[in-house]
C-alpha cells in the first residue's frame, strides 16, 4: 500500500510552513532570527511567497526577487527546502486600478472595489495573462534551486465572480453542455412559472436581483464557477510545468468547501494539500464530536488522489478570525499534528511563521511570537513536534486501506441545500454524513471519502447518506455494486432527482435503486424541531426519529423498525433489501443517533468489516492505520483530556521507543502512541 | 339570505384546481393521465393558463393555443368546466429583455433582473398593452367555449414597483388627492426635520437610500401602490369585458396581504376568490388556535363582497416553501376543505392538479404525485371529498347572518406599523383582532369582517380592535351607530391619528370619540415582554395586562376593571359607556386573552348576539352556518384530533344522511357535520 | 473650585427646551398658548431654530425670519432667553435636489437620495457655502437681541460620507500626516495580503465592496471622518464668532458617541451640551445599573472641559423610537435631572417644548402634550421641577473636585472594535469601564472621565480599562505618572498595540508598561460565553474570570491572585508593582464584578482616595458633589423606588430647607437632598 514520496528526493515528514520575509525587509535583524529558530523549532520546509506579488512586481513590468532569492538560499543553508507560491491569490493594487476587469463583480453584477484576497475573476483575460507572466518568472527564476521542492498555486481557491466576462462564458459552458435551449429549458423545466429561454443570450446568472427559484440555473452556475476556478488553475500549472515539468503542484483545499467541486480540481493536482482550523475548546464534549469532524476532513483529502496529502496549514496556538479564539492546551498541539499524520499527512506545517506586526492576522498564533524569542511555551511546543517527527520519516509514502467508504457528491450537496421542500433551514446533508463517520471512529476503521466516479467495488460496505440527487448512470452504478455482493447502506431523500435536479417519475427512490432496496418511498413528513417520532426495532428495542419520516412500503425488502406514531405507525421505518449478491439497508428517517449506528453495525457485521483495534475503544480513543506493505502503523490516540487505557491482544510494538504493547496499554491524557504491526 | 351562484349555468360545488399541461405538451402519454384521474377523483374544474405566457406567445406577437385548445375540450369531454386565468404574473424572458420597462425597480430604484413571478411594473403602458393584446386573443379565442366559466385574472398581485413611471404616477396621484403642496406639507407635518416640499417633483417614494421617516409619505404610497395595482387589475378587466361581459371576473386574494387594500381591490371584482396555505401541524396544540385564524380569514373574504367565495388554491397534501412542510394526517383534508365551505366557499381547489417535475415548487403536493397514479394516500382522500361535495349542491349561494362585526382597516395598518412609539417590534393588531376573532369562534358566532366604508347599521355588535387610526367622519359613524342603539368594543390605540397619520388634539380618544367612550386615554405605557401589570375587575376577578396600559380617567363611564399595580395602580383598565341608545366599552390593555373574553362575552350578551349552538361547545369545536330562506345549514366541526361529544335541545337533522340530530352528538377526531335547522 | 458662569448675563439654572414655532405658524392659539404654559412650567430657556432652515429659507436665497423674530420677542417677554441653533443638521429639499453633493454617499459609494437628518457631506463646498449663509443671516439678525444667551451649532453631529470629495480630502489628511507612501505602507502593515500602495490615489476608504481587513485604513478613515466634522464645526463657530464674538458656542454631543472623537471635538467648543435618553424601566434591578451608566456620561462631558455643562435634551416622559417606551413613574424625571445637576449641569432642558402634531417623533415626550393644556401629570411634574431650580441659582458655576480618572481613547476604542483576535463579538470595552465606575458611584466617589492628553498629575489614581492602544509618548506619561507617586490600575489588553495599530514587539504590555507593571502577558485565551475559570486571591477568597485569561508572568511584581483551572492554573492572575514613588496593579482577567472591585478598593485605600460620605452607602444610594471655594454640596441621591437610610458624623445642612442633617437620614423612593458641607 505504499506510495511513492511526494517529493522523492527529500523524503522527509515535512515541518515548517508559510514564511512571509517581504513584510520584514525593513529590518535584517529579524530575518537573522527568523532562520536560527527556523533550525532550533526542528524545521525542514518553508512555503514562499504567498500573497508576495506587490513585493515582487511593485510596478507593472518591474520585478525585484531580492527577497526572494536571499530567502531561498537562507532556507537552503539552514537545511531546510521551499514550496514555492505563485502570488495569484491577491493582486497588487496597480493591476486592479488599471485592469479593473479583474475585480470580481457581486451577484448583484456590481464590480467589487480593490480589497481583500480572492478578489479576482478567473474568467478575465487580462488576470490570466499578468499570472502567468508572475509565475513564468517565478518558474524559470528558482527551477534550478536545489531548495524548491514544488508548487503551492495561488492560495485557498474560493469565490464566484459574476462580471460580464464570466456570464459570457457561462454561456458557452451552457452551449456546449446542453447544444439546444429545448434540451435546456427541459432539464430545468423552466416553463414553470414561464421562464422558458428562447435564446442563449436571455440566461442570467442567479441573482437576487433576479432569479433564484429555478433549481437547474442554481446548480449549473455553482458547476460552472467551480469548473472555471479550476480550469484557472489548470492555466496557472500549464506554464509551471511548461518550465520545470519535474516539480509537483498542489493547491491548498479548505474541507468541504462549497464553491468548487473539489473531486473535479484534485483531479489536475499532483497532490493534494490542506489548511485546517478547528476550534479547539479544551473539553472533552467539544473536542471529542469536533475531533471525528476533523478525522472525516482528513480522510477526504487523503482520498481525493488516493495518496498521502500534505498538512498545509494549521495554526501551532490560536487563530483569530474566529468569534471565540482559545489557546490550545499544552501537550494539544502534538496530539492534533499526530491526527494528520494518521489519516495520511505526510507534514505538519503552520500558517504563518512569524507572527504579522500589522493588518488583519497579527494576532494569528504563530511560530515566532511578537515577542520574538524561543522562551514562548508555543515555540517549545512546536519545537518538541519537530524533533517527533524527525523520527517518523518512515512513514512517508505509507498509505491507507479502507473497508468502507462514504460517498460524496457535490453537486448533490448544491442541489440539496437549493432544494425546496421538507424543511428548509437545513438539509442537514452533512450531520448526516457526519453521524455515520462518528460511529466508524468510534469502533476504528478507515473510511475513504469518495465520489460518484471513484471505483465502488474496492469496498465492502458503501455509505450513501442523503445522496437526494444522482444520475441514472450512477444509480446503475450502485446496482452494479449490490449485485456483485456489496452492501449499501442508504438514508431518507435518496434517489429523488436526477443530475439535472429533476425528480423522478414512477415512484421512488428513483434512478432504477426502488427495485434495490425493495420500497416504495410515498411521501416524505418533516418534523419541526420541537418534534421527535418513536421508533421501534422489530426486537423492541426502541429510537426516536428528527427531521425526517419518510412514509415508506415494503415491497420484498425485510422491514427493520417500524414507526411507533403519527398516521404512519406501524408502517416501516428502515428495511434491508436482499439483491443479487449484497444487501441494501434503507433507513427513512433521521436520528440522533443510536439507530443509525445500530443498523451501520449491523451491516458492517454483515459485510465483514474488519475493526483495526480487536476490542472496543473507550469513547475518546480512536486507532487508524497506514500501511507498508506487510508493516501496519496503528495510530492509536487518546482525545480525551484524562487518561484511557485499551486492551489487546495484538502482538505489536511501539515504533518511537520499540517497547512491546500488548494487553492493557495506559494512554496519558492526548497521548498518541504509533504501533507497529506485522502481518 | 341565499345569493345568486357565482356560475349560474354550472351551480356545483367545484372541485379542481391549477392545471399546467403547458409543462407537459413533450408526454401525451401524462395529458390522457391527466383525464382519467381528473374524473376519477370526482373533480369538475380546472383554472387553466395561470403563467402559461412564455408557452401562448413563445415570440412577440406569434401565439400559439395548441396546448390550451387541447385542453379546453379534454376538460370538457371529461365534464369539467374552466377558469381561464390571464397570464399577466409572469411575463416572457424575451418581453423582459426588449422592453426593461416592464420590470420592476426595488425601493433602492434599482431595476430588477429578469426572473420570479410578480416582478412587473404596475404603471408601464407597455406592460399594459402587451397584457391587453393577450388577454384579448384569450377572450376572444375561448368566449364561446362552452368550458368556459369565468375569469382568473393575473395571479396573487402583491408587490411594490419604485420606478421612474411609478414614481410619476406616484406625484400624479398625490396632485389629484391633495391638490396643494401647502395642503400636503399639513398633512405630512413635513416641516418636522425641514422637510417641507416646495415642488412636486421634489417627492421621492419611502426608500432605505433617502426618507422612511415621514410617516404620512410612507402611507401614501402604499395607498398609491395598492391604488396602482387595483388600476392595473381593472385595466386587464376592461378587455375581458369588452369580449366577453357575462363571464364573471375574480383574481385571487391572500388573507390580509400587506400590499393592496382588499377593501378597494373586491369592488372591481365579480366574486371573490382565496389562496389559502396553513402551516398545520397534526397537533391540537397548534391547529385549534390556528383553525380559528384561517376562519377568519375565510369570513374575511366572504365579507368583502357579502357573498359566497371561490377556495382559489389550496394544497390536498404539504406545501413546499415552508421553513418545515408537513403532511397533513388522514382526514385532516376533508375537515379544513370542510371549514371553508362553512364559512362560505362555494368550491376546493387545488394548486395543483399534477405536480411539476422540475423548478422551484416541484415538492409542492398536487392531486397527482410524480408516482403518477391514483394509488397514493393523497389521491385516495382527494377523491373521498370529491364524492362528499357532489352531495353539497344545495349549498351554492347560500348565505351566512352575521349580528356581530370586527372592524378593519388597511390605512390604519399602514399607520400602525410605520408609527413610532409605545413598542416598535410589534404593534400587534393582527395578534389583537385575532384574540377577539377566536372568542367569537369558540361561542359558534358568525362574524363578519368589514371595513370602515361597509354598512356598520346591520350589526348589533361592531369589535374595533386598534383602530388607531381614523378620520373624522368615520368617527361620526361610530357616534351615530352607537347613539342609535349599537354596541361597539374598542381597544387600547383607537384614535389617535386622523387619516393622514396626524395626531388628534384635545385629548384622546379622538375623531368625537373621547364623548362616546366617556374618557381621557392621556398616556399609553408600554411593558417589556417580560413584564406585566395586573388587573382587577369590580368584582374581584384577576386579569394580566401585558403591551400597552393606558393610562385613562373616566368622564362619565362605568369603570369596569382597575389597574394593580404601577403608578397608575387603581385608575381605570376598561370602561362602559351609555351613549344615546348605546354602549361603548372600551379596553385600555391588552391581555393575553381572559380578559378581553370576559368583556366580549358581557357585551355580547348586553347586545342579544345570537350563539348558533344552544348549549356550550367543548375545546376545538365550533359552529358557523349558511342560509337558505328559512333553512339554516349549521356546520358542526371537530378541530380536535381526538373525539368530542356536544348536546343540543334543538331539531336537527343531518343533511348528508338524513340522520335526525339532537341531544347529544358524538363527534369523530376530524369529522364535520352539516345539521339541518329549519327556521 | 467654581467656574464662571456659561452665561454669565443670565446666571441661572436654565430650564425649558426645544422649540419649534415653525410647525405650528398656522395656528396662533397654539403660540400664544406656548407662552402662557412656558412661564406657568417654570420655564426660563428655548431652544430655537433647530432643524427650521425650510422655514427660514424657504427658496434659494429668500429668507423669512417671521416665526423667528416673534419667538424671540415672545420668549424674552416671558422672561426667558434663547439659545439659537444654526440650520445646519437637516438640508431643504430644494437644496438637495438642486446641488447632490451636499448629499452624503454610503459606504458602497452610493449617493443617498433626499431624507432623513443628518444626510449631509461634511466636505461639500457648497454645503459649507450654503451653512455659512444661512448663519451669518441669523447671527446678524440676532446678535443684538436680548433673548440671546448663546449658540447651538448643527444638531447632534454624526454619520461619515463617502462621497469623491470626502475620498479627496482622506488622501490629503494621509498625506499631511505620513508624508510618504512608505511610512504609510509600514505603519498599515501593508505588505500582508499584497496591500502596498504605490500611488495616494489608490486609497480608497475601507468598504464592504472592497476593502474592510487593513486596520490602520480603518482606524484613519474614522479619524479622518472625526476630524473632518469637526472641520465644518469650526467652519460654521468662525462665521458665529466673527459676527458675535461674545456669544458662547457648543453643540450637543451624546455619550460616547462612535463617530466622532469628542475629546478633539470639545476643544473648539466654549461649553460641552449634552443629549441624553435612558430607557428607565420603572424597576430597581433595571433602573440602578442604568443610573451608573448615566452618571458616567455626564462625568465624561463634565471632564471635557473641565466645567459645568448644559443637559441640552432630556424627555420629560417617554422616547418614542425605542424598541419599548415606558413611561417615567412620578417623581423620576425630578431624581433623573437632580442626577444631571448633582453631575455638574447647569440646566435641564427638553426634547421638545411642545409635541409635533405628525411625522416620526410625534409620540415624543415634550412639556406639552397634544391634549395642549396645564392638566397632564407630565406638565405638573415639569412644573415642580421648574419650581425646585429656581432655587438652586447658588449651584450655576460650581464645579466638581475628582482624585480618581477613568482613562478614555476614542482610537483606543475604534482599534479595539476593528482589531481581530480573542474574541470577535464584542470585546466589551465599555462593560469594562462601566464595571469600575460602578464601583465607584456605589462607594460615592467623585471621578473624572480623561483623554490621553489630559493632565495625568491632578489624580492620586488612575483607571485604565482595555488601552489596547496606545503610544510610546503616551505609555511614557504613565510611567512618569506612576514614578511620581500615582497609582495606576489597568487591565487585560493594555498596550498592545502603538497608535496606528502596529503591535508592540519584544514582549507584552507594550509603550514600555512592561517595566511599569513588573510583568510579562505572553498570551491571552478568550473564553466561550458558556465558560469561566475561577481565580483565588491569596488570601483564599475566590473569584471567576470570564471573557479573557491573559497567561501573565510576574517579572517583579507582587501576585495577588492566581488562576485556579486551566492550563495556567498557579500561575499570576493580578498583580501590584511599586515603581518609583508609586504603584501599578494589573488586572489579566475579566470578571462579572467582584475581584475588579476588590482590587479597586484595595487600590483607592492605598491611594489615600476620599469617599464623599463617610459611611458606607445602601445599595441604590450615592454621593455626588460640586464646590463653590470653602462650600460642598453634597448629593444624596436614592435611585430605588423604596425608602433607604443613610448616617453620617458630618455636619451638614439641607441647601434647600436649611435643615440640620446628621446622624440617620431617612430618603424617600427617588428622593434627591442637597447637603452643605462647610470645609
Amino acid at each position: 500500500m505504499k506510495r511513492k514520496p511526494i517529493f522523492p528526493e527529500f523524503p522527509h515528514m515535512l515541518h515548517g510552513g508559510d514564511y512571509n520575509p517581504d513584510q520584514w525587509q525593513h529590518d535584517p535583524h529579524v530575518l537573522e532570527e527568523d532562520m536560527r529558530l527556523f533550525k532550533l523549532a526542528g524545521c525542514n520546509e518553508m512555503s514562499l511567497g504567498i500573497f508576495a506579488w506587490a513585493a515582487l512586481e511593485p510596478r507593472e513590468g518591474e520585478f525585484d526577487f531580492t527577497f526572494m532569492d536571499r530567502a531561498m538560499d537562507d532556507i537552503y543553508k539552514a537545511g531546510g527546502r521551499v514550496i514555492l507560491a505563485t502570488p495569484s491569490a491577491a493582486r497588487p493594487i496597480w493591476l486592479a486600478k488599471k485592469y479593473p476587469e479583474v475585480l470580481r463583480c457581486n451577484d448583484h453584477f456590481e464590480r467589487n472595489l480593490f480589497g481583500r484576497r480572492h478578489n479576482h475573476c478567473y474568467t478575465s483575460p487580462i488576470y490570466r495573462e499578468k499570472v502567468a507572466i508572475i509565475n513564468r518568472k517565478l518558474a524559470e527564476r528558482y527551477k534550478d534551486h536545489p531548495a524548491l521542492l514544488g508548487w503551492h498555486v495561488s492560495n485557498e481557491y474560493n469565490g464566484r465572480c459574476w462580471c460580464p466576462l464570466c456570464q459570457e462564458a457561462f454561456r458557452e459552458y451552457l452551449k456546449n453542455k446542453y447544444q439546444t435551449l429545448d434540451a435546456l429549458n427541459r432539464a430545468w423545466w423552466s416553463a414553470f412559472w414561464s421562464h422558458t429561454y428562447t435564446d442563449w443570450s436571455q440566461i442570467d446568472p442567479p441573482s437576487p436581483r433576479g432569479e433564484m427559484a429555478v433549481h437547474g440555473l442554481t446548480l449549473e452556475w455553482k458547476r460552472f464557477c467551480s469548473h472555471q476556478t479550476v480550469d484557472f488553475l489548470k492555466s496557472e500549472i500549464a506554464v509551471l510545468k511548461e518550465v520545470c515539468p519535474d516539480k509537483p503542484v498542489t493547491t491548498n483545499l479548505m474541507a468541504f468547501h462549497d464553491d468548487i467541486d473539489y473531486h473535479e480540481l484534485s483531479r489536475v493536482l499532483d497532490f493534494v494539500s490542506y489548511d485546517i482550523y478547528p476550534p479547539w475548546r479544551g473539553a472533552d464534549k467539544h473536542d471529542i464530536p469536533l475531533a471525528k469532524t476533523i478525522a472525516l476532513y482528513y480522510d477526504h483529502h487523503r482520498s481525493m488522489l488516493h495518496q498521502p496529502f500534505i498538512l498545509m496549514e494549521c495554526t501551532p496556538s490560536t487563530q483569530n478570525w474566529r468569534p471565540f479564539n482559545k489557546l490550545k492546551a499544552p501537550g494539544f498541539h502534538m496530539l492534533a499534528s499526530m491526527q494528520a499524520v494518521a489519516h495520511g499527512s505526510d507534514s505538519v506545517l503552520y500558517f504563518q511563521f512569524r507572527k504579522s506586526r500589522g493588518s488583519s492576522e497579527k494576532f494569528h498564533g504563530a511560530v515566532i511570537d511578537h515577542e520574538g524569542s524561543e522562551n514562548t511555551r508555543v515555540f517549545r511546543e512546536v519545537k518538541e513536534l519537530g524533533e517527533r517527527l524527525k523520527g517518523l520519516d518512515a512513514l512517508v509514502g505509507t498509505y491507507t486501506k479502507s473497508e468502507v467508504a462514504l460517498v460524496y457528491d457535490w453537486s448533490n450537496r448544491w442541489m440539496l441545500e437549493a432544494s425546496e421542500g421538507f424543511q428548509n433551514r437545513d438539509k442537514k446533508l452533512h450531520d448526516t454524513v457526519l453521524s455515520f463517520y462518528g460511529a466508524l471512529w468510534d469502533r476504528g476503521i478507515n473510511t475513504d471519502i469518495i465520489g460518484y466516479d471513484d471505483d465502488f467495488s474496492r469496498y465492502k460496505l458503501l455509505i450513501a447518506p442523503m445522496l437526494y440527487s444522482m444520475s441514472e448512470e450512477v444509480g446503475k452504478k450502485f446496482e452494479k455494486f449490490v449485485a456483485e455482493g456489496g452492501h449499501l447502506l442508504a438514508t431518507y431523500t435518496t434517489a429523488m432527482v436526477n443530475e439535472t435536479d429533476l425528480c423522478y417519475l414512477g415512484g421512488l427512490p428513483g434512478a432504477g435503486l426502488r427495485r434495490v432496496f425493495g420500497i416504495w418511498n410515498e411521501e416524505i413528513d418533516t418534523l419541526y424541531p420541537d418534534e421527535t417520532c418513536p421508533v421501534r426495532f422489530a426486537d423492541g428495542e426502541k429510537a426516536e426519529a428528527v427531521d425526517y419520516c419518510e412514509h415508506i412500503h415494503s415491497e420484498g425488502a425485510e422491514v427493520l423498525a417500524y414507526y411507533d406514531d403519527h398516521f404512519y405507525a406501524g408502517t416501516p421505518a428502515a428495511t434491508r433489501n436482499s439483491y443479487g449478491k449484497g444487501e441494501a439497508t434503507y433507513i427513512a428517517f433521521r436520528d440522533t443517533g443510536s439507530a443509525g449506528e445500530r443498523l451501520l453495525e449491523e451491516q458492517l457485521n454483515r459485510a465483514g468489516v474488519r475493526r483495526l483495534w480487536d476490542t472496543p475503544l473507550p469513547y475518546g480513543v480512536t486507532v487508524h492505520s497506514r500501511y507498508d506493505e506487510d508493516t501496519e502503523y496503528l495510530f492509536l490516540q487518546n482525545f480525551s483530556y484524562g487518561e484511557n487505557t485499551v486492551e489487546t491482544a495484538m502482538d505489536l510494538s511501539d515504533l518511537e521507543t520499540g517497547e512491546k504493547l500488548t494487553g492493557k496499554i495506559r494512554l496519558a491524557p492526548m497521548e498518541t502512541r504509533i504501533c507497529v504491526l506485522k502481518h
